[in-house]
């Protein structure tokens, strides 16, 4: 049972403003509230619809279920096809970033869609830890963490002035950033902790984060590109850059 | 002006059946159009905000223009902010694949946005031919084609029954397929002629055409990936193996 003020608490973490007041988010679908139950991340609530945990008693043992019914899911998921199991779920406080491991960050990407992909491609080529721009879409909105595909459990997402940040890095360490123009990625001899910079989907790196960039690369079009080739996807270009890195 | 019927017509190209049926589909956005209107595509009718087309009268010299209201490019438009320039064109043809160019297949793609982001990226590294699976999404879809970002002028997607087609091409070239085990791109020795497969979002190449392939390959995970990370998205992993090759 789920009183009708609860569905309306929930509903409102549909919203940013909610999401950020509380500091909760949902967690949608079966295989991501999967990932979410292995994970360190703390849950508060957990629905599931009547017939998933009748059929389902072995995965949800360890964990206090609210049964719904699928109307009432209806109500409180994002999807249009409402999910079996949705979670309430902390958002985790900012830890320190470790020394010397690969870093990621992201200038003013706004479709949450790339933002969820690029967090599952870090995760996939080991990159933990990503710094985001304060205009960067947030992290915790549902399309987003939808398209972590789980990640969203492995890869902490944190965000800070990207220029202060980089100003204090790059003492240290070398930045580097994605443009039309630069050494090509092909040849470039990375090194485990520099840091790389991917731009947003209309303008790449603004000017003042481009001001911070050491080594600025580039991705080579192939030999006979079209003429109405222009740029790539943000997340096609994060994920060759974080796959030769 | 544009007459009550043409709004009606138009907004039937908003869905598949009528695109089919037709063989036309919508171009929308500045962008977009200007490169279609640089590409050997046939624009049949070319409508313009007449706010626009005060302003733009050199890019619009060559061309016949129907000037419309914000209310009626809202109706005729698949965007939910409606664009300036919006096109109705033809389908091309399908042309014989030419011999010996790298050519990319793709395996029950169901996300347009996906399969545009793919044709985009295949353009970009000169991969102008593209043979889908009857059960792709359709290219024309407006997502799709908006997802593109003009790469839809140069680059050809084709369908075909995907095990025929591969029977065909698999005599005199290697048909190389991504999966969760094989070989690893890093070190594998792509050829010019290679034909590429990539699989489906949610389950990657379907038994019958995984038999046509003859190298099996895989992106590798990186050190310390997360064990939430159980793949990479389908527009990423093409373009990562497209990079590559």
């Amino acid at each position: 049972m789920i009183s009708k003020n609860r569905i309306s608490e929930i509903r409102k973490l549909h919203l940013r403003k909610f999401r950020d007041e509380s500091r909760l988010f949902l967690v949608e679908g079966r295989k991501s509230v999967e990932m979410l139950l292995r994970s360190e991340l703390r849950v508060v609530d957990l629905y599931a619809t009547e017939r998933f945990s009748a059929g389902n008693a072995a995965l949800l043992s360890d964990v206090r279920i609210t049964e719904v019914t699928p109307a009432e899911m209806e109500r409180i998921s994002t999807l249009s096809t409402p999910p079996e199991l949705l979670a309430v779920v902390e958002q985790p406080g900012t830890r320190p970033l470790p020394e010397g491991q690969p870093l990621l960050v992201l200038d003013r990407i706004s479709d949450p869609g790339n933002l969820g992909t690029i967090v599952r491609t870090a995760n996939w080529f080991g990159i933990r830890h990503i710094v985001c721009s304060p205009d960067t879409v947030e992290f915790y909105n549902p399309k987003c963490i939808q398209a972590t595909m789980g990640a969203f459990c492995d890869v902490q997402v944190s965000r800070a002035d990207l220029v202060s940040f980089l100003d204090r890095q790059c003492a240290s360490r070398r930045v580097l950033g994605t443009f039309l123009d630069g050494d090509s990625v092909d040849t470039f001899a990375f090194q485990h902790d520099d840091i790389v910079v991917i731009g947003s989907e209309s303008d790449g790196i603004s000017a003042p984060v481009a001001r911070c960039v050491t080594h600025r690369l580039t991705i080579p079009r192939g030999e006979g590109s079209g003429s109405s080739s222009e740029s790539l996807n943000a997340a096609v270009a994060a994920a060759i850059v974080m796959h030769k890195f």
